[in-house]
C-alpha cells in the first residue's frame, strides 16, 4: 500500500502554502532555555492546538507543573501537546514524536537574517531558527494530516501525537508524564517515529537506531563577594577564573581524547564487524569539512572520525558564565564564574556510572591546585545512550519509504546528539523507537543561520506521510 | 597659607548639594566601551562643560577625532573637556586631570541598586558606576571652584583642567592630544594631579608615586565557519574552545606566577630596603581580605602580597567572547572564540618588551597542540608602568593638606592599576605627576555595587581644595 498519488500531488501543489505554515511557527520565538521567553513557547502550544483541532485532532494541552528557578522562584512549563486521531482497533498506532521549542538565538551572534523570521534564499534554502530543529518536521506531521483530510483520504493507522516544549532544555517533566500515561494516552501504542535529526551529509536519507545520550555539567568556582579591579588585586588574590580554566583544560585534549580517568572502561568494546560498518556508510571526510567550513576534522582516518561521533563519548567546552563576554577590554576579575560542559554518552556510559567520575576528578584536581577558593561541581541534566533493534516492521516500514521516495536505500546509522526522550519511548513503552530525518546534515540546528532546504522540507513531508501508508502493510 | 576655614565650612554646608551633582553626573551612562552608550559619553563632557563655564573656567571640548570599530565602521570618540581657569604669572599651575567615562554596568551583573542611579544607604555609602571611579573626583573639583566663587575667596594658582571620556577604553586619542598640545594648551603648567585611584584600605589616606602599566591581548582560535552541534560534531572536529582553554591555562599559575618565559628577567630587581617599605605600610592581609569579601590572598606574608599587588607583574584571565556565556545549558561547539586577558607591567616592563615574548609563547603553545583549528594573538591596548619622585613639592604640598584634613601623615603607596595618561604627562610634558585618590580600597571600580563613601566625598573636597592652597606656598 504506497502512499496515493493525489497525496504526493497534493505536497507538491501547497508548498508554497506548507511553507508559510512553516514560517508561522519560526516566527514564535519558543526557546525554552530563556525565561524570558517561556510565555512564547507556552503561545507556541497553542498555535500547533489551533492547527490539529480543525483537521479532526482530539488535542489536549497537558499541564507538566513547574520549573524551579536559579533564584528559587518558580515558572510554569510549557505543556505537552498529546493527539489522538483515528481509534481502529483493526489499525496499527504510531506515536509520532517532536518538539516545538528552540534553542536560543539573537542577531547578534552572527545570524545573516532575522532568526525568527523564516528567510528563503535563492537556493531554496530557509534560514529561521527552528526551521529543522524541529518545527520543520513537527508542521509536516500536520501538512500530512490535512492533505488526507482535505483528500478525503483515509489514514492506514492510528496517530498519537506527543509534542513537548521543553526538549532543548533538557526535557524537564515530559519523562514523569510518559510514566504517568504509559496505560493512559500511551496504551494503543505499537510503535513509536521521532522525527528529530539529521542526514549525515547532504545527498542520503537515513535512518538511526541509536543516539548517543549527555551529561551536562556546571563548573562553579567562587572566590571574593564581588568582581575585582585586577590591577589592584591581580597577583593579590587567588582569582576563579585562573582555577577555572585550568580545570577545564584537564578535561579534554585538542584531539577530542577524554582525560577523565575511567570514563574509556564505560564504553562497548569495538569488534572487527562494527569497525567495517563504518567504512562502508556514504560519508566522507569532506562531507564532515563541508559541513563545519573548514579542514578541522580530528584524524585523516574515516571510521575513527565517523566513530568518534557515533560510538565513542566526546566532551566539549561550551563557555563560562560570569565572565567577561563582552567585546572589548574589561579589566575585571570576575568573582564567580561557571565552566559550562558536557559528555556524550554511548554504551554503556549513563550519567549515574559517569557523574561519580566526574566529580571525583575534578574535585581531586582542584585539590592540587592549593587555592583558597571553593568548587561545585553540578550535573543540570543528561540522559542515557540509545540503540533499537533495526530489523523491527517500523524500520523496514521507512526503508520502503525512503525508498520509493528518494529513490535511494538509506544509510543506517547512529548519531551523535541526544534526543533522551527516544530513550524513555524505548524504555517506559517498551516500543521501538524509529529516528526519520528530515534536514541535512549542513542544517546547523543549536548554530546561528540554521536552515532547512526547501527540497527536504517537502520531499521528507511525503516521506513521512508514504511512511504511514507502508507501516500498515509491513509486519 | 592653609586652606580659609570658609572653604572648609562651606564644603560641610553644601553637603546635600555635591551629592545631588554627583547623582546627576552618575545618571549619565558614560559608558566608553560599550559603542551604544557613545552619545551618552558625549552628553557627559556637555554636562561638565555646562557646571564649569559659569564659574568663569574657559572650556573648550576638544574633538579627538574617530574610533574605529571592529566591523570597519567608525564612532566619534567623546572630546576632552579642556578647561582654563586663572593666567597670573606669579601662580603656580596645576593640571588637573579626571576621566568622565566609566566602566559597563548591568543590574544584571549583580548590583543591588540601578548602577546609573547614585543610591545612598544608611551608612553614608553612595551606589552607583562611576561613583568613585572617576565622577566623584571630577565633581569634586567643580565644588571647590564653585566654593571658592561663591564664597570671593581667590585660588592661589592657575588651574588647567583636562577631563578625557574614553579612560576606560585606553585613552585613545588623548595622548596624541597632549602631544599636540605640549607648547599650547599645556605649556604654562607646572605639575599635575590626577585624582583616580583609591587608598589601600579604608582608614588611612595614601599618595601614590608609581602604577603598573598594562598589556591587554586578545587571544583569538577559529575553526569552523559556523557554531557547530556538540551531539553532532563533539570528538570529530577540533573545538575551538579546547584549544583556547589549554592556552589560557598556560599563562599563570592559581599562585598568581606568570609562565611566560623571560617576563621574569624585565622585572627591576628587589633590594632588601625595597621590601622592608612594603613591611611597614598600613596595610594588613585582612585589609585585602576585608576588601575582597574573602579570605583568599596568595600568601601569609604580607610583603609577598603587597609586592604582588605594587611592584610585581600580574596576569588575569578576563573571560572569552564568542563562547556560551547565558544561564542554563546550550550544547554549543562555539566557531570562534576570543580569550581575554591583561598583564600589569612593573618597571622596567614595557608592551613593547613584554609583547613579543607573549605572542611568541602562545603560538609555540599552540603549535603543540596539533590542532588544525587557527590562532591569533593581538594586543589591544596597552601602558608603560610609571613612577614619581615623592620628594618634590607637589607631593609635600599634599602631604601637608592630608594632614591636615585627615590629621594623618598620609602612605606613600605604589599601585596595582594602570592610568597611562600618567605615564604620558610625565614622559611628554615632563612634569612631576601626583596621584591623590579620594575613594577607599573597598569602593569596587569597575566592580558591581561601586560605591563612594559620603564622608570621602566631602573630605576628599576639603583635601583636594587645601591641596591647591598648599601647593601655593611649598617649594
Ligand atoms: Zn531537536
Ligand atoms: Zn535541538
Ligand atoms: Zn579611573
Ligand atoms: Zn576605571
Amino acid at each position: 500500500m504506497p502512499a496515493p498519488t493525489e497525496f504526493i500531488k497534493y505536497v507538491d501543489a501547497h508548498k508554497d502554502a506548507f511553507i508559510a505554515r512553516l514560517g508561522e511557527a519560526v516566527a514564535i520565538p519558543s526557546v525554552s532555555g530563556d525565561p524570558s521567553h517561556r510565555q512564547d513557547v507556552i503561545n507556541m502550544a497553542g498555535f500547533i492546538k489551533r492547527l490539529l483541532e480543525p483537521l479532526g485532532v482530539k488535542v489536549e494541552l497537558k499541564d507538566i507543573g513547574m520549573e524551579k528557578q536559579t533564584d528559587g522562584s518558580e515558572l510554569p512549563l510549557p505543556p505537552v501537546v498529546f493527539g489522538v486521531l483515528g481509534d481502529n482497533p483493526n489499525k496499527k498506532t504510531i506515536l509520532l514524536y517532536a518538539h516545538y521549542d528552540v534553542q536560543p538565538a539573537l542577531v547578534t551572534d552572527g545570524w545573516n537574517t532575522d532568526p525568527f523570521t523564516l528567510s528563503p534564499d535563492n537556493e531554496g534554502r530557509l534560514f529561521g531558527r527552528g526551521s529543522t530543529d524541529d518545527k520543520g518536521p513537527l508542521i509536516a506531521w500536520i501538512n500530512i494530516i490535512e492533505a488526507h483530510v482535505k483528500l478525503g483520504l483515509e489514514l492506514p493507522v492510528n496517530l498519537r501525537f506527543c509534542f513537548e516544549g521543553m526538549e532543548e532544555s533538557g526535557s524537564e517533566g515530559l519523562d514523569d508524564l510518559i510514566i504517568r500515561e504509559k496505560n493512559g494516552f500511551f496504551e494503543s501504542c505499537d510503535c513509536v517515529c521521532i522525527c528529530d535529526n539529521y542526514w549525515m551529509n547532504d545527498r542520503t536519507p537515513c535512518l538511526t537506531y541509536g543516539v548517543r545520550g549527555m551529561s551536562y555539567y556546571r563548573l562553579v568556582v567562587s572566590g571574593p563577594a564581588r568582581d575585582l579591579h585586577s590591577g589592584l588585586f591581580g597577583n593579590t588574590v587567588h582569582e576563579p577564573m585562573t582555577d577555572l580554566i585550568l580545570l577545564m583544560s584537564k578535561l579534554v585534549t585538542p584531539n577530542g581524547e577524554i582525560l577523565i580517568p575511567g570514563l574509556d572502561k564505560l564504553v562497548a568494546p569495538l569488534t572487527d564487524t562494527e569497525r567495517k560498518r563504518y567504512e562502508t556508510l556514504d560519508f566522507a571526510l569532506t562531507d564532515i569539512e563541508d559541513q563545519v567550513g573548514a579542514k578541522i576534522v580530528l584524524s585523516d582516518d574515516k571510521a575513527r572520525v565517523l566513530m568518534g561521533r557515533m560510538r565513542n563519548p566526546s566532551l566539549s567546552l561550551h563557555g563560562i558564565e560570569g565572565a567577561f563576554y563582552g567585546p572589548g577590554a574589561k579589566t575585571v576579575i570576575p568573582a564567580k564564574v561557571q565552566g559550562k560542559f558536557s559528555i556524550r554518552l554511548v554504551p554503556n556510559m549513563t550519567p549515574e556510572n559517569v557523574d561519580p567520575l566526574v566529580v571525583k576528578y575534578l574535585h581531586d584536581e582542584f585539590a592540587k591546585l592549593k587555592s583558597k577558593n571553593t568548587l561545585k561541581v553540578e550535573n543540570i541534566h543528561g540522559g542515557k545512550p540509545w540503540m533499537a533493534d533495526p530489523d523491527h516492521w517500523n524500520y523496514r516500514a521507512a526503508i520502503k519509504a525512503t525508498e520509493k521516495v528518494y529513490k535511494k536505500k538509506p544509510d543506517l546509522t547512529r548519531e551523535g546528539g541526544s534526543i533522551p526522550v527516544t530513550l524513555t519511548f524505548a524504555d517506559v513503552l517498551g516500543l521501538n523507537v524509529l529516528l526519520l530525518p528530515m534536514g541535512r546534515g549542513d542544517d546547523g540546528a543549536h548554530s546561528t543561520n540554521e536552515k532547512l532546504d526547501t527540497y527536504n522540507y517537502i520531499e521528507g513531508t511525503k516521506l513521512l506521510g508514504t511512511y504511514l501508508h507502508e507501516i500498515a502493510v509491513t509486519n
